[in-house]
């Protein structure tokens, strides 16, 4: 039964002239409250600030980043409670919770395990590492722990010293758990919501129509036409916008924005909803509508996040059963800088304009993402992203992204997670890289380290509430 | 005349604290058996075990590696006896060592100079430098021990402690050098078959009429139907299973692998027959057989290896003159999420079912091939290969691999090689790569040692014994 | 008022004993003689001999590596003075300045800052870091500096020991200049001109007849047919080679090369003539032209410089108000192996071709131009050019193209800048980023250091010169 001791210089350079200056700049940001400009935490959960039924409902089952790792070393998705709708305590949870510690080691070397070791020790005051020897130890002594009013959802917010978290949301949505957040004397953090389209941009999708409904009753704009469409959506960004959001997010296969006519828009958004648009009519319409946002956005000053190149539900078997967000979300080749050239073009020097360039395909970090950020005012070259959200990723990505973006055109760090109690940690992980990149420029005198801690210093501040306009 | 002394700590970490670790993690699997589950060694030199003939034939002629800088450099391909027949010793083969030795230097910093260092000094004694003024005498030192009794084939193998070694085969060989080699109670050395079908996979090919009549005599099915052809394929899959084997290999140009119905198989397949199949049939062909392969091994459950991405044979007046494999098959921008969809939609979760997943194209490493083995429980992360067989490109592939896929999912080393006497060598770098990479990870507190130890042995042991079915 | 003094051992590793033998591996070629085999220099500016104006109009306002980055950070272009006629003063001279001292950290850990500081530090004796509050004493300080005879343009290039300067010049350019300055007794360094033809390579561009008019003027070649065409370059690519040129440049927006007929060849050009070519067959001409253009050198001798995949003029607002060169030329993604097929049959293995390949797409490295310049003896890896010619990219080429290419292989470095002050920085940087290679080879035991200080004198000496055939 080993130790679970977290190193304080985890992470940090081996060499100790090295680590001493990474030290020293890990130690200026470490406490620093945390932006949490893009994510996937639930408003409601603060809200109601009801109890984490389970250790497995809480580390395990809703997790794709542990699922996932778990299903490719053989656990099938069921004993992880795959099936169960998220946040419900489950009967087979302590089973699911075994079969994570059973496989403890095969996160090994992986950026999931740093989190977890880092929730399981600073947050659970856990001392032995998960196996299938403390799976049950564990699990007791963690749902004990989640009883206790200092591990529910508000007190935890508060004890992670967040300062604002941004939920991602359906442009539908009535923001009610926002609203009655920000209006709850008793709750001080700060809880805005992003506004995300993706499901109402492909006139092909199955339901579009009965979307496109529901979007109408929440915007009280008939969406009967392609030009009512858009005034729903400029009529719930305001919406959003004044319950707070700063941005808005868009996940798309592709970064492709041509727009069309109003006539074409307009022919293409009757046969959508007529069920007959072609798969090409689709992609022609997604893509309009990706110029449409940003045009948007040029208006009303929301951010605009852009997530492409995913290729969603691989596994077509895996989401029959268990349907979206379940691990076989897969990257898929990039490209920006053709692909934006309509944006770019019309609005990439606009002041009220702004977009932040996430991708998983690093070969876009020195190739697109830093000669876009490196001359486009409007363009910021987003935090590594997902599979990229790891140390060895953040490093890559710095060295190939500053050398034509510099610092000021990055975006800060993201911690885009569905899991709430990993907040901390994935934090910590970027600024601890952060602090170890940058000692390796001070340490090759390519920074003075003054100049090193202030870059770490707005890399946590300045820049993420400047990029996202979090004032 | 500068002495050759391979430094014992060659590889490991500058740092004096790092590489402390990393010169005990390869102590702990220095001396570990090798298992070679994918290489190119001819199993008939085993058996007939006749000396090899001399330094040229041994180092130069038959090894592209070698033969294709020697070229870059401006030393013509006659020169260095590559048209001769393999492994036959020629009139000028001291003319093409001395080719090879004037050019010693244009080797330095790449792989090929640290396999021909280990093996001139580890496995022949020999300690000076190979140069112009050293070339004739190393020739003749050298083919005074390759005359030696331990310098024989089968010496050599047990010197070099091959536990396993896979060969690669075409499925209308007969196999009888490796059964004659099980059969001898004299070589207790475990010499695998592998199935290697590329030949017969398009239609188009020249010759293939006649390669299917060969495949037909030898599996006793007739193959002029797609059917026949499949069932033939079957049929020597099992003999192959039965003499050994258990994975195949296919190299392609690409990974599309869209079946075909049956009905435009068996018409194509006349097409090729008949000789009037069309570059497009030839290629839809193709990927389908890539498909039904795959079906295959989810039926007999022998590994799947995919080498997918090479431009064989790039300049075609060398491939006139001097035949295939002679330094320019290239490589080819890769992809596998999509393209592998159609295997994997179907196969993908099947407990029988299990592809290895090898590129020459890095990007795919974080892109696609971690993410990948990171979801399917069948598919691994196969070694870097050939031209990034390497240990600054094994640097590369842990780190963008084991973010998304952990340890277990990667493949362990394959040699791949021909270069017999290199064998040792090239596991002896992947081992030095691999501890590097670990002790860099345990002293940024990133792992314990103990379980970077572990890591360390299940790589040389347990994971590739696993991910080839070695049992 | 932070002072700017930069660190002697600057971007050599942290580690002391790798340091200290990369301080001497540096050391052994810090004061070697400068060879730029690629640059835009202009002959004219060492001809006239002129002071340089002021600080603006010598490292801001002509030099798009800076306007780029202060752009994108929220400079307008105006403020720079890009609007004005390079290297002329300007009454806003002052002005452009002081936006360039205000913006000062966002060039933190990028390699202008590296140049700019070399620059104003070695160069011109500065040494205090640019800002608001110094912008106008430093303004006054190198204003006063540039009026002085010892920093005009000649005495600067004996200073900064350039032993050859390759300028790029138009195929109708008379070349008097360089001519002039051959001529001139007083001035003994040697600037010899490139050849590069891309205005004429596309019969669809604006104004291709009148260039060809001025082509054939310079030429005494008529231009109406392409074989006379081909004929005027001929006669102009003996005369560059007169004037001492030994290379030529292409930049073009990839490396297709298809050639085509002369009867299909001559009808596009007719139709460039009229104005009635399509882009289809502006494409396929300007292929055309790249295979013809290698036959040329195969035929000359002249070394083939291929600098492909470029977007130029990426953001068309503001070409059309400040014109070509300011900024957003952007990295298109590449591929050299498949479009490089028509050239490398034909002449890859022609003594005398010769073709060195440039790239701003990183994936290249290991994929395509390592394995070509490790088989083809005509093809050479080039530099990490522009976006890529940082420590940080130079670390990333020489780790990926050196597994599979070697050393010799490697073009060694180009600086591939108009701005002059800033040769002697950029082949500094490129110094010691190999030396910093080298040392991490030689502390980990793949190199002897007396092997590495050979390389590290190869790479600044016998490789450009032998590369670029310099003599």
């Amino acid at each position: 039964m080993s130790a679970l001791r977290p190193h304080p210089d985890r992470l940090l350079p081996a060499d100790p002239a090295v680590r001493a200056v990474a030290r020293r700049l890990y130690d200026e940001v470490a406490d620093a409250p945390i932006l949490s400009p893009h994510g996937h935490v639930d408003a409601g959960m603060l809200l109601r600030d009801d109890s984490f039924p389970d250790p497995a409902t809480l580390f395990v089952t809703p997790d794709h980043y542990v699922t996932r790792l778990l299903h490719a070393n053989g656990v099938p998705l069921e004993r992880l409670g795959v099936r169960q709708k998220r946040e419900s305590a489950s009967p087979d949870s302590r089973d699911a919770w075994r079969a994570f510690c059973e496989h403890w080691d095969d996160f090994l070397a992986t950026p999931v395990r740093f989190w977890i070791e880092s929730e399981l020790h600073d947050v659970f005051g856990v001392d032995v590492q998960p196996s299938a020897a403390t799976a049950d130890e564990l699990f007791d002594q963690l749902s004990e722990r989640l009883a206790q009013p200092e591990f529910r959802p508000r007190a935890l917010f508060e004890r992670f010293r967040i300062e604002v978290l941004a939920t991602t949301d359906d442009p539908a949505d009535d923001l009610a758990a926002h609203r009655a957040l920000a209006a709850d004397p008793t709750f001080t953090g700060r809880v805005i919501p992003t506004f995300r389209p993706d499901r109402y941009l492909d006139p092909t999708a199955p339901g579009w129509a009965a979307d496109l409904d529901r979007l109408a009753a929440a915007s009280g704009v008939d969406c009967g036409t392609h030009a009512g469409f858009l005034d729903a959506l400029r009529a719930r960004r305001a919406a959003f916008a004044s319950a707070g959001a700063t941005s808005t997010d868009t996940g798309a296969p592709d970064a492709h924005c041509e727009p069309l006519s109003d006539a074409d828009a307009e022919r293409i958004h009757r046969a959508g909803l007529a069920g007959t648009a072609t798969p090409e009519q689709g992609v022609a319409y997604r893509r309009s509508m990706l110029f449409r946002l940003a045009e948007m956005s040029a208006d009303d000053g929301l951010v605009m996040q852009l997530h492409a190149g995913v290729i969603r539900n691989h596994h077509r078997p895996t989401f029959d059963a268990f349907g979206p967000d379940t691990g076989h979300d897969l990257p898929a080749p990039g490209g920006f800088t053709r692909a934006l050239t309509p944006i770019l073009e019309r609005f990439g020097t606009s002041e009220t304009f702004r977009i932040v360039l996430f991708t998983l395909d690093e070969t876009l970090f020195s190739r697109d993402i830093g000669p876009l950020a490196g001359f486009y005012p409007s363009v910021y070259a987003g935090a590594p992203w997902w599979f990229l959200d790891t140390p060895a990723a953040i490093a890559r990505y710095r060295a190939a992204v500053t050398d034509s973006a510099g610092v000021a055109k990055t975006s800060g760090f993201i911690d885009d997670t569905r899991a709430f109690c990993s907040i901390p940690a994935r934090h910590d992980m970027s600024r601890r890289a952060d602090a170890a990149w940058l000692a390796g420029l001070v340490t090759t005198h390519q920074l003075g380290e003054d100049e090193a801690a202030g870059i770490a210093r707005r890399l946590v501040d300045d820049i993420p509430r400047a990029t996202f306009r979090l004032g």
